[in-house]
């Protein structure tokens, strides 16, 4: 693995972005009609492989809704403005007019409002008045605090999200969660990430967990890299997460769990590729930013954005391009890969010869700079 | 082949573009003049070994005459704006004139007007007048429909090209091409693809076609990398399929199947590296339409660019550099090789010491990516 | 090692700058608080493992003080202006203020002013009377000449610091310093460099050198590589240096030698990737030049900058961000890897499970160019 | 070699840039005045390893009187303005004065003035009369024609220069220059070039040249790879023909043919490592046209700029720096590698440890592509 030389007392491992690989035909065709792309996880199908993102410029309970009824799954962040805001439409207005060199410094205010517990209640309820699937994603600090809130709020699935999850918290301060207990004993399943790699993947695998988020700081607001020094490219880091996959059904007797890439998915090519590595779903940020109806207002954030003493990630314009369902189901005007995402899917599907996601997961990959023409 | 991990559970092969490589002359040189870059296919010589691509900014009946004149091969695409409308300069020329923001939108609506059979006729017969070799192109979608029309309204060479045709397209729905069943009734010779993978081409070549063209949104309107997450970068394709070539010539008994190289070739040098590595001719795209007399007017576009529901190109400004006279046979007083394609080809040729094009196909290649100096 | 083919008569080896890799978490995570990044050298333990670059824009005897209260080393240029003038402010103030097209001439002018071995008493003993750690730099070429004032004036970490300093200097002119003899008959502990290769460093660490500082012409202001064609990528020559300092440390039976990585630090990722691939400290140009209390007040610029015959660097504008106490410690309200160094190289541990620098340097290293998302 | 595929049907090598290597300083350094950069051709020693290229921005009369009197050769090119016309410094300010748009066109009139014996027989006799050593260039197609009277005006060194040289010319209509006939009949010694391969520069030493002209189309003002697909990376070029000037030396029992680089020289760097890779002297183009009393008048242009049919290069704007004087010799008030680049040589030598050019081809290099920091 570590086959690369840095320098006498140290090795390391080529890793691969989704820039740096394509898809490639093969002998076969078929007609986009003919593809399915339906997703199945747990008691829950999809029509689509889709999970909007837990940030506050991306799910709303209306977009949330909306994502639904458009065949995903919306996940409301459950520590963002709207369980720290009775009307966090203003907050959010505030967020999209504030000057680049305060916008930091502000965002870090907004987010020291407590959370309130019943705004979580109401907002789920909100959600699963519309008849949709409900889910909602807290952070791993605060999952012991508030998930009985959640869980009694009723959720279908319940998502524990930061910038990196890990079996094994160690913490001289406090007792840190006990991730295989608490998803034993709770009834609904869990998403839980981001992992990087083979290793931390294959231990959140073993904590009971339907799926596992694979990412860390590649989003499009991140800057993760320059400030942490941390960099995981996504290409190699789904494919490492979908051999623990393999490794764990085996060790496990069978349990298939799901591997949803979080991350660095900004084009529907990406999306293509992610699936093509190894992926079953995908989880989208800025992607879904960019609909007009989008909470963000075309501006774009992370949780790492605000944290209080160290922020590792900016808010950035993203545009708004098109209503929440031509960016997912076309048709399209524009030809750049940001509108009719499932679309796309479908036609790369079809136009190398596969009929559904997991036949897709072994289509022929090449590594090609995106730079070469 | 795969010999790179791109992570546990995925492998890749790197690829190369024409911007990876160059040619390195060798220890003999040879006088430009003496140099023959003659090509024959089936029963038709050319001068030279260029093919205009069957898109609307790059050949009209008047640019297919004057390129058949100039020693290469126009083929018209029969379902552009010259089988749908009566007057396709007006249409051209408002096509130019859109604003960018609305242009594919409009696109999308001329393109939807009916194609009519006896234009068709009367396009093709108009070529045929002039005296030279008469070429059409069709999708494979409207090949069934339309091909007798084509046929009884006779052209020498017939063209099947679609973004990617397989031997082996599958659908639910209509009963797909039958490709070796189609060829093999016909009397013209027929050019088909593109086919970007060693199978792909191997596949079509069984179909009794005479030609392959190797490419897959490579072109310089494309934008099929972002949108699908295809992408086959020209010199590795063009190589590959040239080994299903030498293959299918030994399993065929010496059937020698054109590879012809289509998209990607923006100067005269990556058409003298597309034969280099393998090509026996190059469908120009890009680099005609640059010319004065060309139809699209200093703009360019494809198919993809107007396709209704997932539009996968821009229409570009590629200017208006010199006449098609020029770009093809020069002289030129531009240094970057676009103009004087036919020189360039014979001095590269000449400098490395080879006489005609097959021999050409020897000549040492180095992978020297574009930004070294 | 030299298994790359350059051409027939020379062979290289690959190597790495920070900005070709990355690092990557592992199964286990940790609280930020929980980590230490205590460094201990000699008799001496700072509270973190940073020094503050001997050059005109870094260090004052100001800065020097600061620096040590915040828990670092402030090493002064003993050939800058502190030592050359009565004045320096307004020297320093000059210098900000002169035009690009003259500043190299000028700067050349100001640093021909002879040093007054009386300064560097009087500058030590500033810094040695807030009660911080002292330190002063002297390049090869004027140790033999300085030393004693230096020594009598009071150090309690004395550094030679020149762009390449070998353990086996030859000269027909003058009789070279003997670093070795020099080192031994010295009470102070010596930190010795740049060196940027495995010979080299293990040679300066034969000199009983307590520390060695990595480096060559890597820095924001140098322009080494264009000039004199020698580059040193820093996780390279990092990693080589850490390889003979465990070498070394076997033939000596013990003695540890401490790898300080000396240019090419712009972000505090490359501080984390820097004790990544095995470096003990870091020393700190630009990175501090950039704080609103640095006395380059803004610009940054080396003593390569203003050689008589050839300038080898440029005065560059870095700006001023934050005080040097938040660059340092924070808080931070920028997101890019530039303020609250120590507080990324913390969390940067906390979340890849590691708990002191030492142990931090067996962290998983990804070989990932920037440019890749 | 080929070690790298293509695609199925071709195989290619990895070539190197200047701007993908860089040399390592290793355990020794030493006093840059110690240092010898004197280099001995035939009967010839100089003090300086550079010989100004034959180009009508570079080398006029005076120039190559100053060039020599600064330690080096200047070449004047007898196919330029100064033997087409009386008075050619008129025709230098037009040139420089030329819109952009007709530059070419212009240029290719130009020099399609015929050239007139007298004046080579007139232009050399300047030269001789300085005291300086004397050397003119030819191209292969015009040496048969015009040597008679290059040899009886009278040169030391006789250059014969084209994109590509090789001592075997294939031609239908003319009968090519016999280089090893001529060579072995001349009084004078030859160099010849550019060869870009280990075989073609072996047959051109085999014809008795005493040195060989390294490079094809590096130049800066060269467009050759986007014309002709051309390129020949210099790293290797140069690496490629020091094998062969090797072998060549043991099959001749003895005979040192000289190597020398020729295009891609921008800054001293880069001479640096021309030599580092087994270049015995460097030929300048455009880092010597920087001077302010270069012909060009701040303007760099070569003989393929104004090819009648095919121009494979422009006339490029490159200002005018200092002094030829300084820019060989220094001092420097600039920190790019473009001023003082003997100084900078000898400086690259003494830090790595090196004390004459011959050993100094031993230095060590490494790759590390330009981005990297």
């Amino acid at each position: 693995m570590s086959d690369i030389e840095i320098g006498r007392a140290k090795r390391a491992r080529r890793v691969y972005a989704f820039d740096d690989i394509a898809i490639v035909p093969s002998r076969r065709t078929r007609d986009p009609q003919d593809v399915s792309i339906t997703w199945t996880i747990d008691a829950y199908t999809f029509e689509t492989p889709v999970l909007a993102a837990p940030m506050d410029s991306v799910v709303s309970p209306t977009t949330a809704i909306e994502i639904g009824r458009l065949g995903g799954l919306g996940v409301l962040d459950l520590e963002g403005v709207w369980t720290r805001y009775d009307d966090p439409e203003a907050v959010l207005a505030e967020i999209r007019s504030l000057p680049p060199a305060t916008a930091t410094k502000r965002m870090q205010e907004i987010y020291a409002e407590p959370i309130k517990p019943e705004l979580i209640v109401s907002r789920l309820a909100e959600i699963r008045a519309a008849g949709v699937p409900v889910a909602g994603a807290l952070s791993p600090q605060r999952t012991q605090e508030l998930y009985k809130t959640v869980v009694d709020a009723g959720v279908d699935l319940f998502v524990i999200r930061g910038t990196t999850v890990s079996a094994e918290h160690v913490s001289k301060t406090v007792e840190p969660l006990n991730l295989k207990k608490f998803i034993y004993e709770l009834d609904v399943p869990v998403i839980v990430g981001g992992a990087a790699t083979y290793t931390a993947a294959l231990h959140l695998m073993r904590t009971g967990a339907a799926g596992v988020l694979v990412g860390f700081g590649g989003g499009a607001a991140s800057t993760t890299r320059a400030s942490l020094g941390i960099h995981a490219p996504m290409a190699t880091a789904v494919a490492d997460v979908a051999g623990a996959r393999r490794d764990y059904m085996d060790e496990s007797g069978g349990r298939y769990v799901h591997v949803i890439a979080d991350g660095g998915l900004g084009t529907s090519g990406d999306i293509v590729k992610a699936i093509a590595v190894g992926a079953d779903a995908v989880m989208l940020g800025s992607t879904l930013a960019r609909a007009t109806d989008a909470p963000g207002g075309g501006w774009h954030w992370g949780a790492e954005a605000h944290h209080p003493e160290l922020p590792r990630g900016n808010r950035v314009e993203v545009g708004s391009l098109a209503p929440l369902a031509e960016i997912m189901h076309g048709p399209s005007t524009v030809a750049d890969g940001r509108v009719n995402l499932m679309g796309a899917l479908r036609r790369s599907m079809a136009t190398t010869g596969y009929s559904d996601l997991k036949e897709f997961q072994r289509v022929e990959v090449v590594v090609a700079p995106y730079t070469a023409n």
